[in-house]
Protein backbone atom coordinates (compact mmCIF):
# COMPACT_ATOMS: atom_id res chain seq x y z
CA UNK A 1 0.00 0.00 0.00
CA UNK A 2 1.15 3.39 -0.57
CA UNK A 3 0.87 6.44 1.18
CA UNK A 4 -1.75 7.47 -0.64
CA UNK A 5 -3.57 4.30 -0.05
CA UNK A 6 -2.67 4.29 3.70
CA UNK A 7 -4.20 8.05 4.11
CA UNK A 8 -7.51 6.94 2.33
CA UNK A 9 -8.03 3.72 4.37
CA UNK A 10 -7.24 5.81 7.30
CA UNK A 11 -9.86 8.07 6.35
CA UNK A 12 -12.54 5.15 6.07
CA UNK A 13 -11.66 3.60 9.70
CA UNK A 14 -12.29 6.96 11.49
CA UNK A 15 -14.87 7.69 9.88
CA UNK A 16 -16.74 4.12 10.24
CA UNK A 17 -16.10 4.35 13.56
CA UNK A 18 -17.92 8.12 13.49
CA UNK A 19 -20.61 6.71 11.32
CA UNK A 20 -21.58 3.40 13.18
CA UNK A 21 -21.93 5.63 16.72
CA UNK A 22 -23.50 8.86 15.70
CA UNK A 23 -25.13 8.29 12.29
CA UNK A 24 -24.71 10.04 8.77
CA UNK A 25 -25.62 13.42 10.01
CA UNK A 26 -23.49 12.83 13.31
CA UNK A 27 -20.21 12.07 11.21
CA UNK A 28 -18.74 15.27 11.26
CA UNK A 29 -16.25 17.02 8.99
CA UNK A 30 -14.42 18.67 12.11
CA UNK A 31 -14.13 15.05 13.99
CA UNK A 32 -12.86 13.29 10.98
CA UNK A 33 -10.72 15.78 11.05
CA UNK A 34 -9.39 15.90 14.73
CA UNK A 35 -9.53 11.70 14.41
CA UNK A 36 -7.26 11.79 11.66
CA UNK A 37 -5.18 14.86 11.61
CA UNK A 38 -6.08 16.40 7.80
CA UNK A 39 -7.30 19.58 7.41
CA UNK A 40 -10.89 18.90 5.15
CA UNK A 41 -8.92 19.35 1.73
CA UNK A 42 -7.09 16.04 2.39
CA UNK A 43 -10.16 14.44 3.47
CA UNK A 44 -12.13 15.38 0.37
CA UNK A 45 -9.28 14.80 -2.32
CA UNK A 46 -9.69 10.79 -1.48
CA UNK A 47 -13.77 10.90 -1.89
CA UNK A 48 -16.42 12.44 -4.12
CA UNK A 49 -18.26 13.77 -1.37
CA UNK A 50 -19.86 13.05 2.20
CA UNK A 51 -22.20 10.38 0.55
CA UNK A 52 -19.88 8.78 -0.75
CA UNK A 53 -17.17 8.35 1.80
CA UNK A 54 -20.26 7.52 4.30
CA UNK A 55 -20.96 4.52 2.18
CA UNK A 56 -17.77 3.34 1.88
CA UNK A 57 -17.07 3.71 5.99
CA UNK A 58 -20.22 1.54 6.23
CA UNK A 59 -18.88 -1.41 4.02
CA UNK A 60 -15.47 -0.91 6.06
CA UNK A 61 -17.45 -1.73 9.32
CA UNK A 62 -19.98 -4.60 7.50
CA UNK A 63 -16.99 -5.84 6.33
CA UNK A 64 -15.17 -6.39 9.85
CA UNK A 65 -18.62 -7.61 11.42
CA UNK A 66 -19.06 -10.41 8.87
CA UNK A 67 -15.50 -11.16 9.66
CA UNK A 68 -16.56 -11.40 13.63
CA UNK A 69 -19.52 -13.48 12.92
CA UNK A 70 -17.74 -15.55 10.07
CA UNK A 71 -14.70 -16.38 12.76
CA UNK A 72 -13.69 -20.36 12.49
CA UNK A 73 -16.89 -21.14 11.09
CA UNK A 74 -15.37 -22.80 7.45
CA UNK A 75 -13.72 -25.14 10.21
CA UNK A 76 -16.63 -27.21 11.17
CA UNK A 77 -18.16 -29.85 9.90
CA UNK A 78 -21.43 -30.42 11.23
CA UNK A 79 -23.96 -27.22 9.67
CA UNK A 80 -25.90 -27.16 13.30
CA UNK A 81 -22.43 -26.87 15.06
CA UNK A 82 -22.02 -23.86 12.27
CA UNK A 83 -25.01 -22.43 12.53
CA UNK A 84 -24.48 -22.19 16.57
CA UNK A 85 -21.23 -21.09 16.31
CA UNK A 86 -22.39 -18.73 14.54
CA UNK A 87 -25.13 -17.34 16.56
CA UNK A 88 -21.95 -17.19 19.70
CA UNK A 89 -20.27 -15.38 17.40
CA UNK A 90 -22.60 -13.01 17.17
CA UNK A 91 -23.31 -12.79 21.04
CA UNK A 92 -19.73 -13.03 22.19
CA UNK A 93 -17.48 -11.37 19.69
CA UNK A 94 -16.78 -7.60 20.13
CA UNK A 95 -17.37 -6.05 16.84
CA UNK A 96 -14.03 -4.32 14.66
CA UNK A 97 -15.79 -1.42 15.19
CA UNK A 98 -17.45 0.63 18.08
CA UNK A 99 -20.48 1.38 18.25
CA UNK A 100 -22.48 -1.82 17.95
CA UNK A 101 -24.11 -3.75 14.66
CA UNK A 102 -23.27 -1.62 11.64
CA UNK A 103 -26.43 -2.84 9.88
CA UNK A 104 -28.61 -2.45 12.70
CA UNK A 105 -27.46 1.35 12.98
CA UNK A 106 -27.75 1.68 9.14
CA UNK A 107 -30.46 0.42 8.92
CA UNK A 108 -32.38 2.68 11.66
CA UNK A 109 -30.22 5.53 10.38
CA UNK A 110 -31.06 5.61 6.96
CA UNK A 111 -34.21 4.17 6.52
CA UNK A 112 -36.19 7.62 6.21
CA UNK A 113 -33.62 9.08 4.05
CA UNK A 114 -30.33 8.92 2.46
CA UNK A 115 -31.36 6.44 -0.17
CA UNK A 116 -27.52 5.26 -1.38
CA UNK A 117 -26.83 4.40 2.28
CA UNK A 118 -29.72 2.78 2.40
CA UNK A 119 -29.15 0.96 -0.50
CA UNK A 120 -25.85 -0.70 0.54
CA UNK A 121 -27.23 -1.86 4.31
CA UNK A 122 -30.24 -3.31 2.24
CA UNK A 123 -27.56 -5.41 0.31
CA UNK A 124 -26.17 -6.39 3.47
CA UNK A 125 -29.02 -7.61 4.76
CA UNK A 126 -29.68 -9.11 1.72
CA UNK A 127 -25.97 -10.99 1.81
CA UNK A 128 -26.08 -12.08 5.38
CA UNK A 129 -29.14 -13.79 4.92
CA UNK A 130 -28.73 -15.76 1.87
CA UNK A 131 -25.45 -16.48 3.52
CA UNK A 132 -27.24 -18.00 6.01
CA UNK A 133 -29.60 -19.57 3.81
CA UNK A 134 -26.98 -21.60 1.77
CA UNK A 135 -25.98 -22.48 5.24
CA UNK A 136 -29.48 -24.04 6.21
CA UNK A 137 -29.64 -25.68 2.97
CA UNK A 138 -26.53 -27.12 3.30
CA UNK A 139 -27.17 -28.87 7.10
CA UNK A 140 -30.59 -29.99 4.93
CA UNK A 141 -28.77 -31.61 1.94
CA UNK A 142 -26.06 -33.59 4.27
CA UNK A 143 -29.38 -34.75 6.51
CA UNK A 144 -28.50 -32.65 9.58
CA UNK A 145 -31.09 -30.08 9.50
CA UNK A 146 -34.81 -31.38 8.70
CA UNK A 147 -36.18 -31.08 5.39
CA UNK A 148 -39.06 -29.57 6.61
CA UNK A 149 -37.36 -26.48 8.11
CA UNK A 150 -37.61 -23.00 5.23
CA UNK A 151 -33.92 -22.05 4.63
CA UNK A 152 -34.94 -18.42 4.32
CA UNK A 153 -38.08 -18.12 7.04
CA UNK A 154 -35.48 -19.74 9.75
CA UNK A 155 -32.91 -17.22 8.32
CA UNK A 156 -34.77 -14.28 8.89
CA UNK A 157 -35.78 -15.54 12.39
CA UNK A 158 -31.84 -15.83 13.71
CA UNK A 159 -31.31 -12.16 12.57
CA UNK A 160 -34.45 -10.91 14.00
CA UNK A 161 -33.94 -12.13 17.49
CA UNK A 162 -30.40 -11.38 17.06
CA UNK A 163 -30.16 -8.06 16.49
CA UNK A 164 -33.29 -7.28 18.50
CA UNK A 165 -31.44 -8.75 21.24
CA UNK A 166 -28.27 -7.01 20.55
CA UNK A 167 -30.81 -3.76 20.54
CA UNK A 168 -32.24 -4.54 23.97
CA UNK A 169 -28.63 -5.52 25.83
CA UNK A 170 -27.12 -2.48 24.30
CA UNK A 171 -29.89 -0.23 25.99
CA UNK A 172 -29.87 -2.01 28.98
CA UNK A 173 -26.31 -1.97 29.05
CA UNK A 174 -26.58 -5.88 29.95
CA UNK A 175 -25.88 -9.00 28.38
CA UNK A 176 -28.81 -10.83 29.44
CA UNK A 177 -30.59 -10.23 26.11
CA UNK A 178 -28.30 -11.43 23.90
CA UNK A 179 -27.63 -14.32 26.10
CA UNK A 180 -31.29 -15.53 26.05
CA UNK A 181 -31.46 -15.24 22.61
CA UNK A 182 -28.19 -17.23 22.07
CA UNK A 183 -29.92 -20.02 24.08
CA UNK A 184 -33.33 -19.96 22.62
CA UNK A 185 -31.48 -20.67 19.03
CA UNK A 186 -29.40 -23.13 20.25
CA UNK A 187 -32.64 -25.33 21.86
CA UNK A 188 -34.05 -24.35 18.34
CA UNK B 1 -56.64 23.71 26.27
CA UNK B 2 -55.98 27.05 26.05
CA UNK B 3 -53.61 28.84 22.74
CA UNK B 4 -50.42 28.14 24.71
CA UNK B 5 -50.62 24.56 25.39
CA UNK B 6 -52.40 24.09 21.18
CA UNK B 7 -49.08 25.41 19.86
CA UNK B 8 -46.93 23.73 22.82
CA UNK B 9 -48.60 20.30 21.54
CA UNK B 10 -48.05 21.48 17.91
CA UNK B 11 -44.76 21.57 18.23
CA UNK B 12 -44.40 18.27 19.92
CA UNK B 13 -46.06 16.37 17.28
CA UNK B 14 -44.19 17.88 14.70
CA UNK B 15 -40.75 17.53 16.89
CA UNK B 16 -41.83 13.98 17.40
CA UNK B 17 -42.45 13.08 13.47
CA UNK B 18 -38.55 14.46 12.73
CA UNK B 19 -37.18 13.05 15.60
CA UNK B 20 -38.50 9.31 14.32
CA UNK B 21 -37.63 9.72 10.73
CA UNK B 22 -34.34 11.57 11.23
CA UNK B 23 -32.71 11.34 14.76
CA UNK B 24 -31.55 13.65 17.16
CA UNK B 25 -28.85 15.25 14.73
CA UNK B 26 -32.26 15.54 12.26
CA UNK B 27 -34.07 17.47 14.39
CA UNK B 28 -33.20 20.44 12.56
CA UNK B 29 -34.94 23.92 13.59
CA UNK B 30 -35.93 24.86 9.93
CA UNK B 31 -37.74 21.99 9.13
CA UNK B 32 -39.64 22.27 12.76
CA UNK B 33 -40.41 25.66 11.76
CA UNK B 34 -41.85 25.04 8.27
CA UNK B 35 -43.19 22.31 9.92
CA UNK B 36 -45.36 24.84 12.29
CA UNK B 37 -45.03 28.09 11.00
CA UNK B 38 -43.55 29.08 13.67
CA UNK B 39 -40.41 31.44 14.26
CA UNK B 40 -37.30 29.84 16.33
CA UNK B 41 -38.34 32.38 19.07
CA UNK B 42 -41.86 30.82 18.48
CA UNK B 43 -40.58 27.40 19.05
CA UNK B 44 -38.50 27.65 22.35
CA UNK B 45 -40.25 29.82 24.17
CA UNK B 46 -42.23 26.49 25.09
CA UNK B 47 -38.81 24.58 25.59
CA UNK B 48 -35.82 24.55 27.55
CA UNK B 49 -33.73 23.60 24.38
CA UNK B 50 -33.53 21.22 22.15
CA UNK B 51 -32.63 17.95 24.82
CA UNK B 52 -35.79 19.16 26.25
CA UNK B 53 -38.07 19.50 23.22
CA UNK B 54 -36.63 16.06 21.90
CA UNK B 55 -37.09 13.59 25.35
CA UNK B 56 -40.67 15.16 25.04
CA UNK B 57 -41.07 14.69 21.55
CA UNK B 58 -40.02 11.38 22.05
CA UNK B 59 -42.35 10.34 25.07
CA UNK B 60 -45.30 11.84 22.30
CA UNK B 61 -44.15 9.28 19.75
CA UNK B 62 -43.63 6.26 22.55
CA UNK B 63 -47.06 6.80 23.97
CA UNK B 64 -49.09 6.90 20.65
CA UNK B 65 -46.81 3.63 19.59
CA UNK B 66 -48.13 1.98 23.25
CA UNK B 67 -51.41 3.35 22.56
CA UNK B 68 -51.26 1.22 19.04
CA UNK B 69 -49.95 -1.75 20.77
CA UNK B 70 -52.30 -1.89 23.63
CA UNK B 71 -55.72 -1.29 21.68
CA UNK B 72 -58.22 -4.00 22.57
CA UNK B 73 -56.39 -5.77 25.03
CA UNK B 74 -58.23 -5.01 28.07
CA UNK B 75 -61.37 -6.42 26.47
CA UNK B 76 -59.86 -9.57 26.03
CA UNK B 77 -59.92 -12.10 28.89
CA UNK B 78 -57.67 -14.84 28.51
CA UNK B 79 -54.34 -13.91 28.20
CA UNK B 80 -52.66 -15.67 26.03
CA UNK B 81 -55.13 -14.55 23.49
CA UNK B 82 -54.23 -10.97 24.79
CA UNK B 83 -50.40 -11.68 23.72
CA UNK B 84 -51.49 -12.20 20.75
CA UNK B 85 -53.66 -9.61 20.15
CA UNK B 86 -50.77 -7.35 21.11
CA UNK B 87 -48.28 -9.39 18.97
CA UNK B 88 -50.93 -8.65 15.97
CA UNK B 89 -51.56 -4.87 16.90
CA UNK B 90 -47.44 -4.49 16.36
CA UNK B 91 -47.33 -6.05 13.53
CA UNK B 92 -50.58 -4.91 11.73
CA UNK B 93 -51.66 -1.23 13.00
CA UNK B 94 -49.43 1.60 11.75
CA UNK B 95 -47.68 3.66 14.81
CA UNK B 96 -49.08 7.09 15.66
CA UNK B 97 -45.78 8.99 14.73
CA UNK B 98 -44.38 8.10 10.93
CA UNK B 99 -40.76 6.30 10.87
CA UNK B 100 -41.40 3.06 12.67
CA UNK B 101 -40.89 1.76 16.17
CA UNK B 102 -39.93 5.04 18.40
CA UNK B 103 -37.52 2.71 21.11
CA UNK B 104 -36.12 1.22 17.82
CA UNK B 105 -35.06 4.48 16.68
CA UNK B 106 -34.25 5.96 19.93
CA UNK B 107 -32.29 3.23 21.38
CA UNK B 108 -29.81 2.85 17.92
CA UNK B 109 -29.58 6.55 17.86
CA UNK B 110 -28.78 7.67 21.51
CA UNK B 111 -26.68 4.66 22.50
CA UNK B 112 -23.39 6.09 21.68
CA UNK B 113 -24.26 10.01 22.71
CA UNK B 114 -27.45 11.60 24.16
CA UNK B 115 -27.66 10.35 27.56
CA UNK B 116 -31.05 12.02 28.40
CA UNK B 117 -32.70 10.28 25.57
CA UNK B 118 -30.59 7.33 26.09
CA UNK B 119 -32.41 7.47 29.71
CA UNK B 120 -36.02 7.74 28.11
CA UNK B 121 -35.64 5.12 25.89
CA UNK B 122 -34.07 2.86 28.37
CA UNK B 123 -36.85 3.60 30.67
CA UNK B 124 -39.51 2.79 28.12
CA UNK B 125 -37.87 -0.48 27.26
CA UNK B 126 -37.90 -0.94 30.81
CA UNK B 127 -41.67 -0.17 31.37
CA UNK B 128 -42.51 -2.41 28.21
CA UNK B 129 -41.11 -5.55 29.95
CA UNK B 130 -42.33 -5.22 32.67
CA UNK B 131 -46.35 -4.77 31.25
CA UNK B 132 -45.56 -8.20 29.14
CA UNK B 133 -43.91 -9.50 32.15
CA UNK B 134 -47.11 -8.62 34.20
CA UNK B 135 -49.30 -10.17 31.30
CA UNK B 136 -47.90 -13.35 31.56
CA UNK B 137 -47.76 -13.52 35.39
CA UNK B 138 -51.32 -13.15 34.83
CA UNK B 139 -51.69 -15.85 32.60
CA UNK B 140 -49.47 -18.05 35.19
CA UNK B 141 -51.82 -16.91 38.02
CA UNK B 142 -55.05 -18.08 35.81
CA UNK B 143 -53.73 -21.19 34.55
CA UNK B 144 -53.66 -19.77 31.14
CA UNK B 145 -49.68 -19.81 30.69
CA UNK B 146 -47.51 -22.79 32.09
CA UNK B 147 -45.80 -22.61 35.01
CA UNK B 148 -42.01 -23.31 33.98
CA UNK B 149 -42.31 -20.19 31.26
CA UNK B 150 -39.75 -17.39 32.77
CA UNK B 151 -41.54 -14.41 32.28
CA UNK B 152 -39.64 -11.70 32.27
CA UNK B 153 -37.49 -13.87 29.80
CA UNK B 154 -40.33 -14.44 27.40
CA UNK B 155 -41.24 -10.68 27.27
CA UNK B 156 -37.43 -10.17 26.70
CA UNK B 157 -37.84 -12.73 23.47
CA UNK B 158 -41.18 -11.44 22.56
CA UNK B 159 -39.50 -8.19 22.05
CA UNK B 160 -36.14 -9.00 20.53
CA UNK B 161 -37.92 -10.97 17.91
CA UNK B 162 -40.96 -8.10 17.25
CA UNK B 163 -38.24 -5.11 16.96
CA UNK B 164 -35.77 -7.34 14.74
CA UNK B 165 -37.92 -8.30 12.47
CA UNK B 166 -39.47 -4.64 12.40
CA UNK B 167 -36.07 -3.57 11.08
CA UNK B 168 -35.76 -6.13 8.58
CA UNK B 169 -38.94 -5.49 7.10
CA UNK B 170 -38.27 -1.57 6.96
CA UNK B 171 -35.00 -2.24 5.48
CA UNK B 172 -36.43 -4.76 2.99
CA UNK B 173 -40.06 -2.74 2.54
CA UNK B 174 -41.71 -5.92 2.55
CA UNK B 175 -43.72 -7.35 5.58
CA UNK B 176 -42.76 -10.64 5.11
CA UNK B 177 -40.01 -10.74 8.43
CA UNK B 178 -42.46 -9.09 10.64
CA UNK B 179 -45.19 -11.49 9.77
CA UNK B 180 -43.18 -14.63 10.35
CA UNK B 181 -42.35 -13.31 13.68
CA UNK B 182 -45.86 -12.90 14.33
CA UNK B 183 -46.61 -16.72 13.60
CA UNK B 184 -43.80 -17.97 15.20
CA UNK B 185 -44.77 -16.21 18.05
CA UNK B 186 -48.07 -17.33 17.63
CA UNK B 187 -46.46 -20.78 17.34
CA UNK B 188 -44.96 -20.38 20.43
Amino acid sequence: MNKGEQTRLRIVKEAAALLNRHGYQGLAYSDLMAATGLEKGGIYRHFAGKEALATEAFEYAWKRAVEHRQHDLQSIEDSVDRLKQFVSNFVNRRPGVPGGCPLLNTAVDADDGNPELRKHAERALRCWLMALTRLIRRGQRRGEIQSQVDPPKLARLLVSTLEGALMISRLERKPIALLEGENIVRLA
